[in-house]
């Protein structure tokens, strides 16, 4: 058989990154791979479709020991979650041409770099907004955002109660004061530091909190100190930290849920979609000043 | 009927206390009280025989707003916690010469004045090493106390698999990988601060944080900020935070367990007996620099 070669394109992470992530922190590198696979194998070659920027991935930037995820490879390309074809097959799993969504593994691996080979056996993911899911079990939701045009897609787009902009807030104690003046029973942690400060004194008794990220720590040398845990004492708080990882049993069964509500137009979502793969280090450093409008995507090709 | 009047000592709180609490911020005022009750009442008049010393007392000093417990009134006396004689009762659920156990009440409201008269109905309390408990239930129990004193009692008396002094321990961080090489599955936190960092690091995957209290910052002006808080996220852990209050359902059971558990000698406690009345401010004093060994408790007559 003859052996096919193709060009391809990579972003390489130069080197381990302190503080906010920069475009030069990554570089483009071209090399050949062949796209040649052996029947009977589990490899299969890919070609990327989408690119999933996330939040957690800067933290893969530097240097990490015992952490949930690796470190990325200074010297090696970027990997994350993405959407990908099928190009070339040795797994009767996944037939030549099928699309395929690519998630987190358990711990360290990343199923898709952000080139176009790739060897190993795809799952699927999705993401969407956990203040639709708690107004479709009747909470009364509150948003913060980092600007108006988020702050009016929360009301309007996603049906939430109330939100605000927490960057022009200068006091959040008194803010979350106003839009919870009987205090709050669930807060779903994404921020961290000076917000968490700010929450855990308008907590309720018995409040819970759901850690899922911490966003405005992740760019800082050294993390900024919550000083108001004794809350968790005096009002008898739960706070309890999670993984996407840890919960993929219940996928078919969040599939089986979501995939009505979508197409009955009650869960809505909104994609930022950076075109091209050459600016996908743009959209990734993005993230971090919060440029995105919505869940973050590089589309590579639409087919 | 005579009137019968006696000589009532009473600690009072001068002002509300800023930094490390001071002898010299109580002060001993002298005042008759009448003993006559009236049949029929739910009058009780009470002579204290023993005061307990706890670090919640600590946070009363302040000014507080919203909290679980009241601040003391400055110019009035402490409150607290004790073990007290019926002098006189209009209440025929308490006869006279009967001996009770006084107890933290649901929010706010203290049983005991650090004074002699009383006017409400006791309940019973008793306080225990958590530390046994665990032992009892197959744990590996490892404690942290601030002398030599302390920490061979954990490991003689109470009989706790290791124990260090954390005054002589400069890297926390290392000294907690030194005697948890696998990680720690349980904490029960009541330092906060700096111990609560490194044992944020130093947690298992699903690990738990049971919050009793912050000992270690009850006398800053600002708290300490806590830092590792994303190792909930990274390792999942829950931290819950809970008040005696919560449980006084569960005393009878409690006791009904424990009482045979300290006849057999399983379970054994220590005091640190204080005696007169006039060494309760610095017995009280003394808690926030460690200079108790075991319980602090100031006896003021045995009858």
């Amino acid at each position: 058989m003859a052996e096919e070669v193709m060009n391809n394109k990579q972003i390489i992470l130069k080197h381990y990154v302190e503080g906010y992530p920069k475009e030069s922190d990554m570089e483009f590198k071209n090399n050949n791979i062949k796209l040649n696979v052996q029947e009977g194998t589990n490899v299969v070659v890919l070609k990327n479709l989408y690119l999933s920027c996330d939040p957690y991935m800067r933290s893969r930037m530097s240097k990490l020991e015992g952490c949930y995820v690796q470190s990325f490879t200074p010297g090696s390309p970027i990997t994350g979650c993405g959407v990908a074809k099928v190009l070339k097959s040795g797994d009767s799993n996944f037939q030549e041409g099928v699309v395929v969504i690519l998630v987190v593994e358990k711990i360290g691996m990343f199923h898709l770099r952000w080139r176009m080979d790739y060897h190993d056996s795809p799952q699927l993911v999705s993401k969407n907004g956990v203040g639709q899911f708690a107004k479709m079990l009747g909470c009364c939701v509150v948003g913060s955002a980092g600007n108006k045009q988020k702050v009016d897609m929360l009301k309007t787009k996603f049906g939430f109660d109330e939100a605000f902009n927490y960057k022009e807030e200068h006091d959040l104690d008194a803010t979350l004061k106003r839009y919870f003046p009987d205090g709050i029973d669930i807060y779903f942690e994404n921020v961290g530091g000076k917000m968490l400060d700010a929450v855990l004194v308008n907590m309720k008794l018995h409040g819970r909190i759901a850690v899922c990220g911490m966003i405005s720590q992740y760019n800082l040398d050294k993390t900024e100190g919550v000083h108001n845990l004794f809350c968790l004492i005096a009002k008898r708080i739960r706070m309890e930290g999670f993984l996407v990882f840890d919960y993929y049993h219940l996928y078919p069964k969040y599939l089986e849920m979501i995939i009505p509500q979508i197409k009955a137009g009650n869960i809505v979502y909104v994609e930022d979609i950076a075109e091209g793969f050459e600016n996908a280090p743009s959209a990734l450093v993005g993230l971090f000043s919060g440029l995105n409008v919505g869940k973050q995507v590089v589309m590579i090709s639409c087919e």
